[in-house]
């Protein structure tokens, strides 16, 4: 039986303030929920309407548990402007990337993704990728909010995330053993990301921000500058993040 | 001097129906706003506030004329949560894109794209691999839209985009006497975009749906069918839109 208070809890977690708190997260609508239950992670509540009941009577089947809620609180715990019927409450895993690992395997690192769909996006293509571990400055916008789990479309259950002090992280991957452990990150005067030798499978791929692109105390650190060069004759003053993290991570996982 | 008819007028520019009606639409913010009037576009209204003529002033004098509005009426034209205060009404130009184009370059063919920020970032892209021509089935999402053209980051003004009924317009392609014409499309079992070698530097590209993919009756018309490869072990079941436009463009371009 849900209380007014377990409402007012789980609508709580719409904010990050709550959700670092209490280390959990709402995931919401058909395709996510199923992807959360079909992941490890631990499910606490599965709220529904009765009209969802009604529309997707071989989803609720399935279901592990779930509560029935008013249409009118299920409004109050959506992100959405129409409420898809069926919001679920998990706890937030810790994951423990550390620097040894970009010795055996490409990690993402993110520096300063603020917005929340361009995050939720390169999560995904990361994950399509065979990305497992993705590393995020503390001002990347919070991976755990509504808009970023949706714009994954479930990656975000398959895929390692901590945030972390990049400038750190990246310092101790440079002094690293292995020496062909190379940093990349996309600069104005890196190398043709079409041509250049990627020689290993592994190293830290570096995506700067929206706006400011990567930050001034990182890019001492980027061993392997890159860059994606304009057609002939445009104009255009940059590549939306998401679009150039998905030809970066193509080219480099390709080549 | 603006009358209340005029910000009708204007605020009843942010319906599609009403811009293809008047073949005109809006342009918002100082960015836009300075690419518009740098292009060869029809400008017809400027309207700023008094407050951003205080916060611009070196931009103010660049305008060429302009109209001061009340902040609340840059509230009724305004598409953004926060106005930026300035606003720009033009006219919209008509393109002829034909058939036979695509032997001399490559063009976009977006089929079914509707989600305004997707076409955008899409349109952004194709200019920035110097893309000039993009055509789009009619049921893509309207491109004169205060929301793509946000998203295209001023790319709508130096490319070429015209709605047609693209099965036909790819017949016409599929006929053409040059046979090197390639119409471009990923389809599950395409070759891999990675390792495919584009021949020419001419064709279609065509971009299918968020949802769908490339429609029905347009496969048959594909005849250099891609794909781009999931990395190992991945589960994802697609990659964003606009992101695997990305690639794709990027690939295509620079192999």
């Amino acid at each position: 039986m849900i209380t007014k208070n377990d409402i007012k809890f789980i609508q709580s977690l719409k904010q990050t303030k709550y959700r670092k708190e209490h280390k959990m997260f709402l995931v919401e609508g058909n395709k996510l929920v199923g992807e959360l239950l079909s992941s490890n992670f631990k499910v606490e509540d599965i709220l529904v309407t009765d009209l969802w009941l009604e529309k997707f009577p071989e989803m609720a089947q399935t279901l592990p548990f779930y509560d029935i809620i008013s249409p009118k609180q299920m409004e109050q715990l959506s992100s959405m402007v129409t409420p898809p019927g069926i919001i679920a409450t998990a706890h937030t895993p810790s994951y423990n990337i550390k620097p040894e690992d970009a010795e055996n395997e490409f990690i993402v690192a993110l520096d300063g993704i603020n917005d929340p769909g361009n995050l939720g996006t390169i999560i995904r293509t990361a994950d399509w990728f065979g990305i497992k571990k993705i590393i995020c400055s503390s001002d990347c916008a919070d991976a755990w909010q509504p808009k970023t789990i949706q714009s994954t479309m479930g990656s975000i259950f398959r895929i390692e995330i901590m945030e972390t002090y990049l400038k750190e992280f990246l310092s101790k991957t440079q002094k690293l053993q292995n020496s062909k452990t190379r940093i990349y990150g996309a600069l104005m005067d890196g190398e043709n990301i079409f041509t250049k030798k990627i020689e290993n499978k592994n190293g830290v791929i570096v995506i700067g921000s929206e706006s400011h692109g990567i930050r001034q105390d990182v890019l001492p650190l980027i061993t392997a500058p890159i860059h994606i060069p304009r057609g002939e004759g445009s104009k255009t003053e940059s590549l939306n993040a998401s679009v150039a993290a998905g030809i970066i991570l193509a080219t480099i996982h390709n080549s």
